[in-house]
């Protein structure tokens, strides 16, 4: 059993872990191959610096279509006294690009002179006159491309450690480098282990686990200048992990063990990295990825020229955000290393964060987060947290490190953020809160197509409103029965956002009702089936709409929460709901028929409600948000939401009133 | 003869070709392909949404290694009331990862049971105990992933247009979609015409030049996600450019006919694809690029299903900073249109202009630039403007428009720069400014290696200061001789620097003398040669120390410079006066000794002189500058500086004083 009490401060793992590097000699001295200047050199790095072979221009060129000649032969040229020249000796037709003849010093462009054919008529070719007649002087070297004008030979074109442009590629050629060194990019082998894990597919049994781990490695490694081997799945067998390790070794310049999902499987990784080498660090304090195993393999085979006997193996952690992390924090910087690179460094925006979040104080941890700008704050809302939560760092647009010795940050706090994506991308994001909604996946859609990008946040219908009170979205959904009036949302308006001028615009009316099993196992008829024994209720987080709808019709019953089983127990997503009932944790649970059917459980009706979009005036207007107008007036759009079932659209878009 | 007296607008130009190519329905529908979700599929965009086939998990799976149980069952377990539990029936082990039987609704970690053996001993594999000893409850669910947690089934995991990252595959994996529709690439075939093109190599003949455009836009169009296939050069004859178009055209999606770098080339280009298609416009008021030619052409091999019979063609211009941003321009936006994605927008920085720039009033007019961070400043510097200088967009941090219509901008004007490069690049980013010398790319070579970025301008040592005075640059190279005194720089920076504390670093002393032809054809012997009726001469620019230098011994001499052939012609580097006598331009000119033996010509020495840095205190102690003055105590470095002939480097990095 592996317990981190010892895990180690990044830097000083790293350190440890880059000394034997060093001392192996590992990348050095760099490794480097012949490669010709095309395309495919493109993101290669020099391995040496590149000087001019040739100048460019390597002759004088003419810069213009015109007449090469003597500028002195013209020096008395004017309108009343042109200077006539005959074509050959001292006046010859050039080309832009064609060399200047030895004779002449300057280019007068054929539009500025009149070339004179036979017998003083226009010329049969005007670019091969019997003569040419100039009206003007020219001053020496005009319209010539000076040799040497871009580069001299021997000059600096570029230097080591360069990682190519298109326009790099365009200046070594030009300058006769045909032919480069680059730095031979190094290969990473990433093994994938554990025996429960199989290959992606859309059919897994219980207890088997999709294997993508090695998928997004080899795909950071690309990005980075590596190239990626991944082998197969290997068992959870130490003979066969030793066997596939001394493989990708042998193959390969790093080596990725991937440890499977389970805590034991760990100890596999750095028993097989003992065996064939040695185990450096294992546990490092950072958070996720803290299980992180770093040592030195031997290679069993050796070419005698071959300088390097031991090679790096990091062995990451099974979970997918730990997996991924440790790829950007370990993976990264090593090859940079080898390609003599700069380790990548992510542009970093100052933000505010949208919510509190604890941290553990031993641990550097990471937090991915979504970025966009409401109103002049620029926002970053924490997304979940788990390590096995993949679609948050598909999600996230940057990540921040809270370091070890925090414990946490407060909601509102300046945070400074390294982004994943530009910051123009942040300026095209929508950022709704409140309630969930199933068709607000077809919004984030049909906003997609438009340029937009939808990204909203389940925290239940009153808090998308204080979200909105703290200027933190830029719309809010809700569905908030007043208990006294039978409205929606209209009252809690006027509690929570007094003063805020507000548009509240019709979504969709919707079917609530009870998500049951299959053919209805328990005979479930209604609200008044909860407090049986023999059921387990899901419930929904308190301030949300669905929270409310219920214990509004328990009041009505005369029904206390605490005598219902499972009543504590709260998701935050209709199909968070689903997937309890389907699943067996809980027997039923209130939500849209949306989120039944799309799980295929059964759906009891019991109530109608009103989904409103509460949106402030000032991004009413806005060029953000029209593309969201422009769909609730879509036909086709509003026809796509309507086949989702339970929904009523035939108000969509419609204002309910303004307030504030 | 083509006059671009019609260039159209860039907006008009494109507006003409977009409904052109709309009514084609180029690219409608999106073609797509089906592909494996592994690392290959990094960069390409989605074509269909993509769904959650299965939850992720898609069972309730230990979150920890441990014991699977119900909670209920040890409700009353404590400290000192511990329970009991028999192995197999109400309790079972579970790695992270297993799944959770039915029965069980919670996992207690392993490290917090007592595994108790046969008899009460300890178990022999405590995964496999006959009983487990509970001494604290559990609530129900606790160290237990939910299936769904990440991803539920049927919800959204990624929108049509997504352009896939390494952590999208992941979440596509994750969530079942093992094969996914993506956006075919557009095919782009790009075909170089001219008869003077030769393919990169370092033996180019007079009038021969190196075909590199195809090469460049080969690299951009890979980087902007399309599919490149170059063509081989094709010669300037009607017949030969149809058939190599027409081919391209029926095997591609887009064509790139790139002139050859005569004017006259243009017309050819415009009858190929007027004869097999529709030239739509000629000439766009872009600078550099305005020969640009959009058409569209016709394929003649057509497979019935196949919808598009007409395709869009770009005449590309043959200089190469013109092809490189026709490429930006106007490929760049096509291929992000077949693509579904937003057209590439780089980021913007703001920055204060260092030199005046002219610009034509008629044209879109784009300006290659340096940026970095001087004190508080960030500045950028305008590069060479000429399309034939492709050195200028290889070295170029950024590029920005002045737009038709302002005839130029001032020095110190604000200016937004869409960047090429990081933020993070920009701020490794030395200025150095003022006189030449051929050490600085040894230097500027060796800064690459420790993480820095040299940028110097040759402006003459006097235009160096006055560049610091006003905050322009981190240091300058200057060499200014004072004729009262015989010393070097220190009067003029009490007249150029007053109030400014700077410190004046030794850097080399060097040999200057006359650069003449191999052989010394003209039998120079000296400066008092240079009247000679049958010699021409090449200058350095006004404020030169080279320059002073010169006049300083003319003066002594008592020779006027008019009297002096070609001295008016002015270079602005020691490489460009050899070049200048290397092409016969002229018969010698003053330089340093490096630049004779670069370029293998003879050189006369005839002074000696002392060339410094000059850097003002705010600098001589920063991150940024220190990696120089480890150089200049680097004995390697200094030995590398001293290899180049003529200089002496027995004081570098010695201090000659401080001032201001």
């Amino acid at each position: 059993m592996n317990i981190y009490l010892n895990d180690l401060p990044f830097e000083k793992a790293c350190s440890i872990f880059y000394e034997q590097i060093e001392k192996s000699g590992w990348g050095t001295p760099t490794e480097s191959e012949c490669i010709s200047v095309d395309e495919n050199a493109t993101g290669r790095t020099l391995a040496e610096t590149c000087w001019a072979k040739i100048s460019s221009p390597h002759y004088h060129a003419s810069a213009m279509d015109g007449f090469a000649l003597a500028a002195e032969s013209v020096k008395e040229a004017s309108p009343s006294k042109p200077i006539r020249l005959s074509y050959g000796d001292s006046v010859v037709y050039v080309d832009t690009g064609d060399p200047i003849p030895d004779w002449a010093d300057a280019v007068i462009p054929i539009e500025d002179v009149e070339p004179v054919g036979i017998n003083g008529l226009p010329p049969e070719n005007p670019r091969k006159p019997s003569m040419i007649c100039v009206r003007a002087s020219v001053a020496p070297w005009s319209h010539i491309r000076l040799m040497g004008e871009d580069m001299v030979a021997t000059q600096l074109v570029l230097a080591k450690g360069q990682v190519l442009t298109a326009y790099d590629l365009g200046a070594l050629a030009a300058s006769g480098n045909s032919q480069i060194q680059v730095v031979r990019k190094p290969k990473v082998g990433i093994i994938p282990t554990g025996s429960e894990l199989i290959q992606p597919s859309d059919q897994a049994g219980k207890g088997e686990i999709i294997e993508f781990n090695s998928i997004m490695l080899a795909s950071q490694i690309i990005q980075w200048g590596g190239e990626a081997n991944r082998h197969p799945i290997v068992r959870d067998d130490l003979p066969c992990l030793c066997e596939a390790v001394q493989k990708m070794a042998n193959e390969n310049d790093l080596v990725l063990l991937n440890a499977g999902s389970s805590a034991g499987a760990e100890d596999y990784s750095s028993q097989v990295i003992a065996s064939l080498g040695t185990v450096l660090v294992h546990g490092i304090a950072i958070r996720p990825g803290h299980p992180v195993i770093l040592g030195m393999v031997r290679r069993s085979v050796q070419n005698k020229t071959e300088p390097v006997r031991e090679i790096p193996i990091v062995g990451v952690p099974g979970y997918p955000v730990s997996a991924a992390l440790t790829g950007e924090l370990v993976v990264q910087p090593l090859i940079a290393r080898w390609l003599g690179r700069n380790p990548l460094e992510k542009e970093e925006i100052e933000a505010i964060l949208t919510r509190k979040v604890t941290s553990p104080a031993g641990d550097d941890d990471y937090l991915r987060v979504i970025v966009g700008r409401v109103g002049g704050k620029m926002l970053a809302a924490p997304l979940p947290r788990g390590a096995g939560v993949i679609s948050s760092l598909s999600k996230a647009d940057g990540l921040l490190m809270i370091p070890a010795g925090i414990q946490g940050l407060e909601a509102g706090e300046p945070v400074r953020v390294n982004l994943y994506r530009s910051r123009i991308e942040l300026e095209r994001t929508i950022f709704m809160i409140g309630s969930h909604d199933m068709t607000l996946d077809l919004l984030a859609q049909a906003l997609g197509n438009k340029k937009r990008r939808l990204v909203s946040s389940n925290v239940g219908s009153l808090g998308g409103m204080v979200a909105l009170r703290r200027g933190e979205a830029h719309l809010a959904g809700s569905h908030l029965l007043d208990p006294e009036t039978g409205e929606f949302n209209i009252r809690y308006l006027k509690d929570y956002l007094p003063g805020i001028r507000v548009k509240l615009i019709n979504w969709a009316g919707r079917s609530q009702g009870l998500l049951l099993r299959k053919g209805n196992p328990k005979n479930i008829s209604g609200i008044e089936d909860l407090t049986r024994k023999d059921l387990v209720f899901i419930n929904r987080q308190r301030g949300s709409g669905t929270r409310v709808l219920l214990d509004y019709h328990l009041n009505k019953l005369g029904i206390d929460g605490i005598s219902i089983r499972g009543y504590p127990q709260e998701e935050y997503t209709h199909l968070g709901v689903a997937v309890a009932v389907l699943s067996g944790r809980a027997d039923c649970g209130l939500g849209v028929a949306a989120a039944a059917t799309a799980l295929d459980l059964e759906f009891l009706p019991l109530f109608t409600e009103r989904y409103d979009l509460i949106i402030p005036e000032e991004y009413t207007e806005s060029n953000l948000l029209s593309p969201l107008f422009e769909l609730m007036n879509d036909k086709r759009f509003v026809q796509t939401v309507a086949r989702m079932p339970g929904y009523d659209v035939s108000s969509m878009g419609k204002l309910v009133g303004e307030f504030g």
